[in-house]
């Protein structure tokens, strides 16, 4: 289990660099200045928690806090040194889940459908911090048990960016788009793409690892981002 | 693993009625005729292998042959009682894949992404039978060990149809389609979909875990298979 969890991790925040938005029709026309496309991040989550500052105490230990160990894409988030055991129902787990930084107010597991398979949970797809009415786990740490009474997600997919790509792509937060990802032999449109754009971010797409694993991300020779409502990935 | 294995093949084979071809500008006038809609129907093929003869007398004993266990929904084909264990590099192994029936003449192991990163192999995207200069592995039965030189593919998404079916939706046998999954917020359109058109065989899709995994399949609302060329899953 160890060692499928180094590989799932040397494909975590897999990157593809692609061309910036399609000129669409209600794009600005500054949408197509060369220096102001913004690049296409594409990220794959693996399957990860969010913590409290409460649960990293009972967790990991009085006084405990999460440790960065590397990064993420967006400033100020990291991969934490700390992982947790996941506990599902008839005792099936996964041993070794991820802490990601900093803690939030709720706790919260992601995990891809194929995860929630081997756990035994229905995992709904929702948005990140929603999660009023879904499944819960148990949580084992070194040094302590977490029930969680809900928590449990497959988060759902979103890209994040600033107001200046949210302008550029001619779309606003809240808005769904769509993420063509081509690869030889297994194209896929991922469909209801979240925009999540805020003051700061940067633009990175966020998907699973079975949407990464089904369209081979790692081996994908373009990326493109499309409106909702607007342009589609085939031609006519 | 035996237990993740029984929740893997309970989705195996999930079956998705939905509606037949849209009334494309090159179908027949036919295909608007209610009573000549093919059903669609949508499978997913867990992990799984294909035997020679002389392979199964290998790993299953001298004058064994293949036990159908499970009709599949192509007439002639089943799930036998049999599966080996696949064993990759580095001794990373698959416990429990299930053997396909009838026998072939050339034995292959049909892999999900995720499945070929668990085992340490890289699995190209080929189509069933074309497995030159592919990765090979051993597979262990109860009564011997085989080792393919090649054969180790991810099993590229096709669909099967008859020829009044291909006709139907003004597709031919090599022609490829596009598959679009409406699932509550994780739709997807699955591209280079593999037409395999015949005499005989029943309209059914073929595609793997992962890809089942991505559009969440089970909680499908809607399928639709379109031409490549053509139609979109996007309202314009």
């Amino acid at each position: 289990m160890k060692l499928d969890r180094t590989i799932v991790e040397a494909i975590v925040r897999q990157i593809v660099q692609a061309q910036g938005p399609r000129g669409a029709a209600s794009a600005p026309a500054a949408a197509n200045h060369a220096a102001a496309k913004p690049n296409l991040v594409v990220s794959i989550s693996a399957r990860h928690c969010h913590l409290t500052d409460e649960h990293v105490e009972i967790l990991f230990g009085p006084g405990a806090k999460l440790i960065p160990e590397k990064p993420l894409y967006q400033d100020g988030f990291y991969a934490a040194e700390q992982t947790v055991m996941v506990v599902g129902p008839r005792r099936r787990m996964l041993p070794t889940v991820r802490v990601l930084g900093p803690t939030r107010s709720a706790s919260q597991v992601e995990l891809a459908f194929t995860d929630a398979i081997s756990l035994g949970i229905e995992a709904p797809v929702r948005h990140s911090g929603n999660i009023q009415g879904t499944p819960g786990c148990v949580l084992v740490g070194p040094k302590g048990v977490v029930e969680l009474s809900a928590g449990v997600i497959r988060a759902a997919r979103h890209v994040h960016m600033n107001f200046k790509d949210a302008e550029q792509y001619g779309v606003k937060n809240g808005d769904f788009m769509k993420l063509r990802i081509e690869s030889p032999q297994c194209s896929v449109v991922l469909e209801d793409l979240l925009v999540r754009a805020d003051a700061t971010s940067k633009l990175e797409v966020h998907i699973d690892t079975d949407e990464g694993n089904a369209c081979n991300l790692d081996g994908a020779t373009k990326v493109e981002l499309l409106k909702q409502d607007g342009g589609c990935g085939c031609k006519h």
